[in-house]
């Protein structure tokens, strides 16, 4: 079993930028990758490909496999796809809440695709037994993408159901949910830069030492 | 064990009057609560009280208790836990992606609280297995209250993870969780109102007919 992690850091998370610069967005989803890269070799998936552009640096100290790639998304992943025989569990770096006993649960799963869907029909981790019986395609509603291709390869399908592995962290109100939900290095970084704003209505972010 | 759902009606749900008018909304809420209490009565919670005011009408035909207060939220259903002493499982009416197999997961557990986190720092259920030994905090982030007040009477805490029953139907963007993961009277009311727009991005959603 191998897991594959799309990365990108240049310039990343563009509509994190009402809560972080440019320059703490980029450390920001390198911290996240780093805890996701945690979890997995905590849940013993020891083969971890991440997967980015030339120009996006993967930390050294990480002990991961680099697959470079010009390409688009899908169509980077579907070249790596149809070169693997093992299992691929793809996962989204911007994924900071998930824990080893997720991974640990969806790979157990006897389907042949766990999907789990993300917020607004999105695919944020995608088990696939036979890679070379798949293919991906992101971006849109990626989930029903991924169901129909599921179904058009006669691949038996589960639906992983998870609040934690929905919540790919986009947006400033995300945040509060590594917050609430979070650990490791991601948590560590919003704590130290918000507060928890709450009053009657939904827990919000605040710049630590606003008012 | 019984199930408890706060349910309004009256000028229900007003951050979704973007795509729903407001005889629309009240009609959608309701059909939200007949998928919620239909999910309780198919996982066998026989005995169903909605706590409701005076003013907001619960259907006649759906076979549940209707309890009364004019108190706010947490007065009603602190007033409604002192007088009970079998396992309540208190249920939002705005998650109609709730299904049988959450339900049973839920009261299947051996903690004294189970806690199912909302977006937000919500409270979207909570089973208490002791209603005489706990009482509930809502709004702002209840979801900390509720951990606090269980670790303060010495209560053991289960968070239950699911995106299903993380997502309350609030905003127009929740509309499109219903029509990808949804099902019953709130799916079908909605899949006739709206149709799922995709395109690079996430799915989001356009009223039917429009371009």
């Amino acid at each position: 079993m191998k897991a594959l992690i799309p990365y990108k850091k240049k310039n990343a998370k563009s509509r994190l930028s009402p809560a972080l610069t440019l320059e703490e967005r980029e450390e920001f989803v390198e911290l996240m990758l780093r805890d996701v890269v945690s979890s997995l070799k905590e849940a013993s998936i020891k083969e971890i490909d991440v997967l980015t552009t030339p120009d996006n640096g993967v930390p050294k100290d990480l002990d991961v496999n680099v697959v470079l790639s010009e390409h688009d998304l899908n169509e980077a992943i579907n070249e790596y796809l149809e070169q693997e025989n093992k299992p691929i569990f793809i996962i989204m770096a911007d994924l900071p809440m998930v824990r080893a006993c997720h991974v640990n649960d969806i790979v157990s799963r006897t389907e042949d695709v766990v999907i789990v869907p993300g917020k607004g029909g999105g695919t944020n981790v995608i088990f696939i037994k036979d890679p070379s019986n798949y293919h991906v395609k992101y971006y849109g509603s990626s989930f029903l993408n991924h169901c129909n291709i599921a179904k058009a390869r006669g691949c038996s399908v589960f639906i992983y159901d998870s609040f934690m592995l929905s919540t790919d962290i986009d947006e400033p109100h995300d945040l509060v949910e590594i917050m609430l939900h979070g650990h490791g290095n991601s948590q560590k970084y919003v704590n130290e830069r918000f507060d928890m704003k709450t009053g009657k209505a939904r827990a919000k972010i605040n710049a630590a030492g606003d008012a």
